[in-house]
């Protein structure tokens, strides 16, 4: 993620610095290949989160490893780095594949001259240590069906083209009103623009609710890609989002459809075992001291909720189309489970 | 309200200074009398809110004169001012009782010398212009024990001599861990002191939700001075209190007996008619920099859900006890009422 502001003071982002695609035809020059990549990513960042999730669902754990940087983010000189440190699983502060601390090595590996933001995720070279790509969009669709031929048996099918149509603007709303919206709003200098995206923010909620109320995912009995974008930003909102954001007309479970709908992605493999909560809130509350000054990290809501029956099979459909789920994610990429009246201060 | 930090950092109140009585025998110099004191208070302040709260209920609105503040104090040379604008009933800035700007005036009108903070309820005598007291505390007791001449026909008991040390207890916890702690929890510059303070919050709500599952009123079934001192924070707790002092644990709409408790209380006379929810959430965000350096405005949640049934009518009981409830309050005092489906940009 890289924030920056408009000459107006208005949130937005900048564009993806590295925009190679990795395709099944190999014409970029990047072949699909396994072992030969490394993603590296935040477990804090919804933007990371949806490639991941795609990773997580075809199978690709193996065909391209997992590199997860500490969520607090080291400041120098003013600049934001993205580094590897002991607690998430890089002792010594290097990262154990690509031999960096920093992710930022990665994008002066592939540009020596390069003096713009880093973001996660970012999909490094192991080989070169050159990063390939740190564009989360095409990422997440490029996982997803270029790089079929490594997908594991049974993978869902999230992007079929008789549904690209729908799904695309389905995306494109949702990133632009929920996912980025809850960003907009977050990191307004006006209570105008603030005022004007939460408005847009919780019409498009409502409308989801409305549309998840009638049948179990967002493009009928079936998990894809536009479940796997909207997931990320669900499972943020009343942790990050509601408070920190200031997204508070109404948390995520005051929305029976959307909440039962988002509980019920968490229950199913690929979704649930991707998300470190401790790992969200560590990241927003510490780093943005733009408007959290004191750094505390707020410690609500208990995770545990998101254990709870959720009741939509009672809707119908088959999460994976003609598919199955995925079976556990190899061991280096556990998150800590959620344990109900487990260690939360307040449960 | 005054802030002030330890040497620690952490929040602390410094002591009301200043605590004259005006008791029914006047031995203090101040006698109870109609028309003679002038309540200054905030309409954002919880603490003031307590006092307006026991004025309401007993009918003592023709007798003590209500002055309301701007939500957001001007900010002089380093000093927060309580002042009189036009938005809430003072043209030109002035009091139209009392003929200052500032609140601070009564306080150097009674000691010159006077240069510590200046925080509201503020009782004032007006042919003297001097500020009598701004011990919430005590005001709260003497208007509903020692005001009793005064009171209107049927005003209820709120502090009987048979309840007064449940009362005393009870409050005593209300305020370390709930209507106090709030704020301990908003302004720890610590993630300890915060934890702790927020761990000690919602184990008091948790043991007030259980004992008003069993019953409608805390002390039973009427309404008395310890439901006085916990309703001006739950009124304000998802509106100000959940995301900007991040208590975001749970939101008082997720706890069912509280949360029906709360809106009996704001349903019944003298309650609901006291709150402006607005003044609330323009004076915690604009005020508070330090935890909330843009100034936005949180726009949530929707308060229609105030209005909602609470079917606490079921418990039995009678809120007034042999006493009935007050009239509507006079024109002057009056709050804007809340319209469902009304102004809130994002209902």
């Amino acid at each position: 993620m890289k924030v920056t502001e408009k000459p107006t003071g208005e949130f937005e982002r900048t564009p993806m610095a590295f925009t190679d695609r990795i395709t099944a035809d190999g014409a970029s020059g990047w072949p699909v290949e396994a072992g030969r990549y490394r993603l590296v990513i935040s477990r804090a960042c919804p933007w990371a989160h949806r490639v991941v999730l795609v990773r997580r669902l075809t199978g690709l754990d193996e065909a391209i490893s997992l590199a997860v940087t500490d969520p607090v983010q080291e400041q120098v000189a003013g600049d934001a780095h993205w580094v590897f440190t002991a607690r998430t699983g890089s002792p010594g502060g290097l990262d154990p594949v690509l031999g960096v601390h920093t992710l930022r090595e990665a994008y002066l590996a592939r540009d020596p001259g390069y003096d713009g933001g880093v973001s996660v995720p970012g999909l490094v070279d192991v080989p070169s240590g050159h990063l390939v790509s740190n564009d989360h969009d095409q990422l997440t669709l490029d996982l997803g069906s270029e790089w079929a031929a490594l997908h594991r048996e049974g993978a869902p099918e999230l992007y079929p083209p008789a549904l690209r149509d729908e799904i695309d603007a389905l995306n494109a709303e949702i990133y632009r009103d929920v996912a980025n919206g809850v960003y907009r709003a977050g990191f307004s200098p006006s209570q105008q623009t603030y005022e004007r995206t939460v408005a847009a923010l919780f019409a498009r909620l409502d409308a989801l609710e409305d549309r998840l109320t009638r049948q179990r995912f967002l493009l009928g009995g079936s998990i894809t890609d536009a479940d796997v974008r909207l997931f990320p930003t669900l499972v943020r909102f009343d942790a990050v989002y509601h408070g920190h954001f200031k997204c508070n007309v109404r948390k995520l479970v005051e929305y029976p459809a959307l909440w039962a709908y988002a509980r019920d992605l968490f229950q199913t493999p690929g979704f649930g075992d991707t998300v470190h909560l401790d790992h969200v809130r560590q990241h927003y509350y510490a780093v943005h001291r733009a408007i959290n000054p004191t750094g505390v990290v707020a410690v609500g809501p208990d995770p545990a909720g998101w254990l709870t029956a959720h009741h939509r099979e009672e809707l119908g459909g088959r999460p994976f189309g003609d598919g199955t789920p995925p079976g556990p994610p190899p061991a280096i990429d556990r998150v800590p489970e959620i344990v109900p009246g487990g260690a939360r201060p307040c449960g």
